[in-house]
């Protein structure tokens, strides 16, 4: 066997928005598996915010890809060749396989999916990584009680979406934050949010004023930014905020912090940073959950699917920083 | 009796750095006490950053300070006269008596402190309020353990200088940030701190990486500003920030926000506001575990007293934000 494995290598480090340039394009051959080896043909690649994060050097809570090293990305496949006991031909499989077409595991931080149980794109979204993200982060770190407010920004994306409909199981009022008419409509009419702010055409601050009237218990950022800022200065007492990312910020020269952080002592909040790294040994409750809240119907999930070939990864890595996707983006790369 | 009160009442809600014209000086006649009332003369009035947010309209943890209201400030002072069974002529005592020379108080919130055992300016320092700060915020928010790093800025200061030597008496690792040789001297020689940052000179973000090699644990924030954001990138993993105050901010239309918040993230840390006052029904436990370490000579406090009358009071306010006080700023206005 020698089959030709298409690969997106970073090239350079990017200042400001990823360039074209930034990303080496390269063929190679596929070895075959070794002992204790299995070879995934990837089928579907997940497209997140945070990977712009990895392209940069210095410490950070993942270490950075390196210049030269394929991009990291967690995918779906299927398993085509295989000499690991764990891992049979044909099996489907999710890991960090990168941006590739073809990736040799030894089966570290490997799971299998069920295809039968759901679309192979939703081991991505709401039953992969954000799913987890928006559990752990919501639940762990945000301790909703009922008929407490949760407001959540990028709130039509991958994360967002989640963690307010589980805000809504768990019996609290959610209120989404998205950016324009279509995205809000869809948190509302499809996740089942009790309200939307568009940021784009609103006033966040004011706007939560007359949703959130006593002020809001759990904010969930995604975003950063100038809508961080417009939630903080209407948070309740004792509030929780959860940073779990910027997408305003991630490209940007000079991040912009939180000018109304001292609603932080006003309120005796709380603001904390959440990795969902770091509730691995923990994956497993959290899937289980969200798998029953989705075979019940209570959790919706919603993949963006964007078909092509891994050349289309530079591209479709620029659409959440342009807001463009609705729900989780995947980039699909074979059937 | 008829005693003339001077007073300084709020005239006007100051922009920026309040000035002469945002104060009335005001001349009144003191009443007797009713029943259940005693009339204090006030001795000397506690100094603090903090009053400054108080003279801002809008929603705090606080009331603000009404205009035509005498200006709220912690103070002791003398009972002069009583009808009140708790508190007798000669009583010593601490409240929130104003700034002015006499106060009829109903006794709540009033608590009487012994001249005998400690200068009546420490009542408002380590023994104080300022010290309660320091003890709640750092203990219940900040939860050091033995051999962890504890950064506190604004650590010559009337709490600063409080939260380093409560961290070395639990067994830290103390670095204090301060402006100026003298102040760095101050936090390591007689507050006994093991290393100062003098954040005027040095570049705080490189002197912690020299100082704080493995990371900052807890960090008690009094300043805000440029020290917060040097500080952040230098969190350990889990860290716990304290927003006790932002001396650097309080004067400024458009505060500044800590552009690295996102090391919040990277660190998993933890950012939280803390008001004293949410500790009232622990007072007594701080004050006294407070006036234990004072009397076993592990805890030293430190006044800067000024003496004038209560029309010093506007001039004297300005020191803390000209950097000038070192431990706590004490305007002393009766013997």
């Amino acid at each position: 066997m020698s089959t030709i494995n298409h690969q997106v290598r970073l090239a350079a480090r990017p200042v400001g928005d990823p360039r074209p340039t930034d990303w080496e394009h390269v063929e190679e051959t596929v070895g075959e598996p070794g002992d204790g080896e299995f070879l995934v043909q990837v089928l579907c690649l997940s497209i997140d915010p945070a990977m712009r994060g990895w392209m940069n050097a210095g410490r950070s809570y993942i270490r950075p890809v390196e210049i030269g090293e394929v991009m990291r990305a967690g995918a779906v496949g299927r398993v085509i060749a295989s000499r690991h006991s764990g891992f049979a031909v044909g099996d489907h499989v999710s890991g960090s396989f990168g941006v590739q077409e073809y990736c040799l595991s030894g089966g570290r931080s490997v799971t299998k999916v069920d295809p039968a149980a759901a679309p192979l794109p939703t081991y991505l979204g709401a039953l992969g990584m954000s799913g987890l993200t928006a559990y752990f982060g919501l639940i762990d770190i945000g301790r909703p009680e009922p008929g407490q407010t949760v407001v959540v920004s990028g709130a039509a994306g991958a994360v967002g979406s989640v963690v307010g409909q589980i805000a809504k199981i768990l019996g609290c009022r959610v209120i989404g934050i998205a950016g324009g008419e279509a995205k809000c409509r869809l948190v509302v009419d499809e996740f089942g949010f009790d309200a939307a702010i568009d940021y784009k055409s609103e006033d966040v601050r004011k706007a939560l004023r007359d949703q959130a009237p006593s002020g809001v218990d759990v904010y969930f950022d995604n975003v950063g930014g100038d809508v961080l800022d417009a939630v903080l200065p209407r948070l309740a007492r004792g509030a929780r905020v959860i940073v779990c990312g910027a997408v305003s910020q991630y490209n940007s020269a000079s991040p912009q912090g939180p000018a109304n952080y001292l609603s932080l002592l006003v309120n005796r909040a709380t603001m904390t940073g959440m990795v969902v790294f770091d509730y691995a040994d923990r994956y497993a409750e959290g899937t289980a959950r969200l798998a029953t809240w989705r075979a019940e119907g209570r959790l919706k999930s919603l993949e963006d699917v964007v078909s092509g070939g891994v050349a289309e990864f530079p591209d479709t890595l620029m659409r959440p920083f342009r807001g463009e996707n609705h729900g989780k983006l995947v980039l699909k790369i074979a059937d």
